[in-house]
């Protein structure tokens, strides 16, 4: 074998290292070597060295229940400028639509064509959704998924509405017209509204976080369906998007 | 070269591709690759093909900054049990003490010899500290620090006093009898404090998670220091702290 074919072999480990540590998404669960080795369908040995390696380097952890991904990737991950300089800009603002509503608060950006979730707080009392942080939703059945939506380019609207629409609950969004309408309400209106769209029971307000036009980020509040009250909540995710908006624009 | 050889040499090429990634810590600024070599002290080459195949998998984002952490380390990192499963539980009671304080709330527990910060929360108004999610500070010099290892084994203090303290200003404790004495005090009054001995100007006050008597996590009110009212402060540490180790204790 070459130089270059020994150095694609070597980069190739490189990625099967990676490949382990991406097979503890999307739940993070401890999974035993033979589960990872399934999983990246690796060969047991070779799953064994890039393991032991991986666990030297604080990557991965063994604990009682298996192996976990380990510290090192979450002092990584909080270095991730999404997360590092969005979170510290966004969160005194969170912390006051917290204050003011006492509901789960989230943060997130759009990646591709999901809502990806930045952060997220939340009190004893706010109602249990599927989000997490670090997780995804589609962009089309999510209140920030909608809102960040609106404000993007058409050309990437496009592309959403030219493949099926994901259904989470009943009420999803599922006609490409239907949508269409609805960004082009929450465009007029400056904010976006979920109704059961992602979880029944559930439903949002979220407003854009827009820096020279371009939506860097979403703003949510999420409250259980009956005490949706878009005269009251509205002005206040409006107001929490608008002050992280000239935060970030400075 | 033998099989063996061969696979020693590719685990090596994983290592090389994390060192790459760790060359991010402890600030996640932007690098050129040609930074990335130099700090990594890989040959530019080899550097180029990793960096390459690090951006592919969404580890690396090439920005017009320069290089940074991509959106996957973020996502892995979130799936770190201490990240994941002590935050959220944890954060109710955060969230309740930042509302009784408005100020700067911390969540932290021990890595070897340190304190590492899991989460942070603070309002507009909340002191400046150079506390981080995912940073970390020496034990004896912060109260989250010291409140830990007032509950820890005898054997862990030992370690510590073994060695240096690190000063961090004029006011850290630099003597093993003093910090002796000050974790006595921590293990009866349940509580410790930081007396501007991280940061001139601040101070702080810090409760243990217990689980089973295991200080898993501390929790931690920082305040400017003439703002430091001990008889207000520390019950409700203690509170949102107890709180929280009964909820991990289930």
């Amino acid at each position: 074998m070459g130089e270059a074919g020994q150095d694609e072999s070597r980069v190739t480990m490189l990625e099967r290292g990676i490949h382990i540590l991406q097979s503890f998404r999307p739940t993070g669960q401890p999974q035993t070597l033979s589960e990872i080795a399934r999983r990246t369908d690796l060969p047991k040995s070779t799953t064994h060295r890039l393991v032991d390696s991986l666990v030297a380097q604080d990557l991965l952890d063994r604990t009682p229940d298996g192996l976990v991904l380990g510290r090192a990737v979450f002092e990584l991950g909080e270095l991730v400028p999404i997360k590092m300089r969005l979170r510290e800009a966004a969160l005194p603002f969170m912390e006051d639509l917290y204050e003011a509503t006492h509901e789960t608060i989230h943060l997130a950006v759009r990646d591709g064509l999901d809502v990806l979730y930045v952060e997220k707080i939340r009190g004893h009392s706010g109602v249990d959704v599927p989000s997490r942080v670090g997780g995804r939703l589609p962009m089309s059945s999510t209140g920030l998924g909608k809102t960040l939506l609106a404000f993007s380019p058409a050309a990437l609207v496009d592309e959403v509405v030219s493949r099926p629409l994901r259904r989470l609950t009943a009420k999803s969004i599922t006609d490409p017209v239907v949508l269409q309408n609805e960004l082009a309400a929450i465009r007029v209106a400056g904010v976006g509204y979920d109704h059961e769209e992602a979880t029944l029971g559930v439903s949002c307000v979220a407003a854009p976080v827009l820096v020279r036009g371009v939506p860097v980020a979403g703003i949510s509040v999420t409250v259980p369906s009956d005490q949706l009250q878009p005269g009251r909540l509205a002005p206040a995710v409006r107001t929490a998007a608008l002050a992280l908006s000239r935060v970030l624009s400075r």
